[in-house]
């Protein structure tokens, strides 16, 4: 594909250009691959003993390497013991927590009674703050569990629209939070709103937070912004047992062969083990050797994650440098200059979210689908665009955002040719 | 632990010895993971392209990588359309298979609309056929689904009962099947089993055949035995949707980090893409490079497995050799000489199999609990016990089978006492 020009001067030139690529999704981009080649090279020389002398290569220890759930609870904040080190996904954790839930229920508080499988207590709903993440939606969606939007802020959810669901409603079971630079949005959740979350009261007694802290290590500034300790916050209200929290190595090391972590409560560990030991004998142990033996602590990872954000913060500084040239001065339109995480949000005037993005895919830059980030694919507003700036190249970012933000002022024309 | 003197002449002097052995799973020993150890040290030359390009590394593919999905319709002898090539455990995608099914339902015959969730149908079961294997029936117990025994011959099981059953009852949605080698028994399914199997009436429209065809490539002798291509025989016989096969590396290269496979027809690895694609974005596929780079394809695994035969089938032989020289003469014991696989069932008068496991766990050899091979663990007759031989090394493996054979006859001896 050829970049120059720099400038997209208008739809027409960007139209013919047809420039066949891909910001639908959050992928690091092969640069970002490369930081840990060592991983790959070196896998030799792992070895395959754990420090206890355990033979890796052979069955067992479903809740992972021990040394695996030790870099998790260093890394997260949280005792090795409520650690669990699986394979290489944090959404199938909170896909099978969820399957687990609904199939075997979950325990009523950190000391109470198994409650009933979910699937057994009627309809059930998840609270989805909006816009949120696509995949978690897929999954309420895939499992027919009703998904209740709430109004998303730059500090976290609509608490006080929260606090009344879940205080009213007991068929709400549980809620998706992304407490560190959001996708997409990069709202950070306030310690307040985390305090809230923590300790309000609930219908349900078997309400679950489905806390995804994905972006824990991906900052893009000089500030390493970090969240309330939920399961500690948690467990100081009264509601140990509320929250499950999901991260991953996957945008860290190897976005498609790194681990993921679940860590909970003493009580949700042990029954994520009893439900995850009839599935599986352990995850992928030598993997999680490698990964303990190349990553070893926080001071390499930190390292590491400088390492990212030098390639990743160009290209959102592109997106944002070209937005204010091209859209500043446009009526209803704003965005956000995220302080971490993977995602722009694009908020266009009402009705134009939809049309852009396919004005764009005409010219060949594809989008993620307008709607995606909220419930069921509906965007009420038609107004939110998601831009995943990661992968492509810092030359074709800087194409594709002036891609975007002709496809927008073409689909702001076309209506208001039409108004006229 | 002392091996030598090399026969155990009577339970007392077992007793003493103590000798911490277990004897309870079918782990490979050491020296059979050794075999692959090049996977281990090469992987670092493995590199991260796929043959097309593709960059390993990242995220996608939900089916697997291409030339994994190749390898294992090589090895399974299914077009590679019809192969997904998973993570490190059939067993999950066996859990998987069954939770996705209850969860949201399988199409009804190859072209037919998908059924309703297994869970929205009332009481639904599964035939069992037994002896089989403790974690098919932990998957049964742990999602509720109820458990029918039928009796397993020397062929498989008992087609007469299986038929009769399928045909009257719409509750039993699926079947376990264990075709070569069958754990714990060592059944091979006739080809008339298969046909039988592929073609009788289902009162369920969604009628499924849980296919583990966990020992294909496992064999304790010359004749490297086959089954009938039940995917074929299920298309002839007009239910191409009718069965799920699954198989994995696990017992060829690693046990804990090997990939897994599903094989099925295109409308039901369709419904799989489906269901699993909501789950995760895509398995280790760097792994699977490796698998692929390293095993290439069936002239490479089958000397591999010839290596594990030559590890194994002296630990099979030296079983037998004990019991021979020990139990021939006792009344109402019979073990078989499986030709693959690895497991021994060891069958003893009715009342003697708990009271033997426990006499060999107080002289520290552990054996599988007695009844782990029948729905809900119980052996009607108490009369079975399943050996695993493969873990131990083969001086250990015969003092156990010394341990064995003595905690049997003291059982019996103390219950003659009782009477006498």
């Amino acid at each position: 594909m050829s970049i120059s020009p720099p400038n997209v001067l208008n739809y027409e030139r960007f139209r013919q250009w047809q420039m066949r690529l891909d910001l639908s999704r959050g992928k690091p981009a092969p640069e970002q691959l490369d930081l840990s080649q060592a991983l790959l090279d070196e896998a030799g020389q792992a070895g395959y003993r754990a420090r206890d002398g355990f033979d890796c290569r052979n069955y067992g220890l479903p809740l992972g390497l021990p040394e695996a759930r030790e870099l998790g609870g260093e890394l997260l904040g949280v005792p090795a013991a409520q650690v669990v080190a699986a394979g290489n996904s944090s959404l199938e954790l909170m896909h099978d927590a969820l399957a687990f839930a609904l199939l075997h229920g979950v325990p009523q508080g950190e000391e109470g009674p198994r409650g009933a499988p979910w699937r057994a207590q009627g309809e059930i709903a998840f609270l989805c703050p909006a816009p949120g993440y696509d995949r978690h939606f897929a999954i309420c969606e895939a499992l027919g569990v009703r998904m209740i939007s709430v109004p998303m802020h730059d500090d976290g959810p609509d608490m006080d629209a929260v606090e009344s669901l879940v205080r009213e409603d007991a068929s709400i079971k549980g809620m998706w939070c992304m407490p560190l630079y959001s996708n997409p949005t990069g709202a950070i959740y306030a310690d307040e709103v985390v305090r809230r979350l923590a300790a309000m009261p609930a219908a349900a007694p078997d309400f679950r937070l489905f806390w995804d802290d994905a972006y824990r290590f991906h900052h893009l500034t000089d500030t390493a912004h970090t969240t309330l300790d939920v399961i500690a916050a948690c467990a100081a209200a009264g509601h140990a047992g509320r929250v499950l929290m999901f991260a991953s190595l996957s945008k860290v090391t190897i976005a498609g062969g790194a681990l993921a972590w679940l860590a909970a409560s003493p009580g949700n560990v042990a029954w994520w083990q009893r439900c995850a030991s009839v599935r599986s004998i352990g995850p992928d142990k030598l993997n999680q050797l490698r990964h303990v033996r190349y990553l070893r602590g926080r001071a390499t990872l930190d390292a590491l994650m400088a390492r990212h954000r030098a390639l990743l913060a160009p290209k959102f500084a592109a997106v944002d440098e070209v937005f204010r040239e091209r859209l500043s001065n446009v009526p209803g339109v704003r965005w956000n200059v995220p302080q971490g995480g993977y995602f722009i949000s694009l908020y266009v005037p009402p009705g134009h979210a939809r049309r852009t993005v396919e004005l764009a895919g005409e010219a060949g830059l594809v989008l993620t689908p307008a709607g995606a980030a909220f419930p069921y694919g509906v965007d009420p507003q038609d107004s939110h665009l998601r831009i995943a700036p990661s992968f492509a190249s810092l030359d074709e970012v800087r194409l594709a955002a002036q891609g975007i933000a002709v496809s927008l002022l073409r689909s702001l024309e076309t209506s208001e040719a039409l108004a006229g």
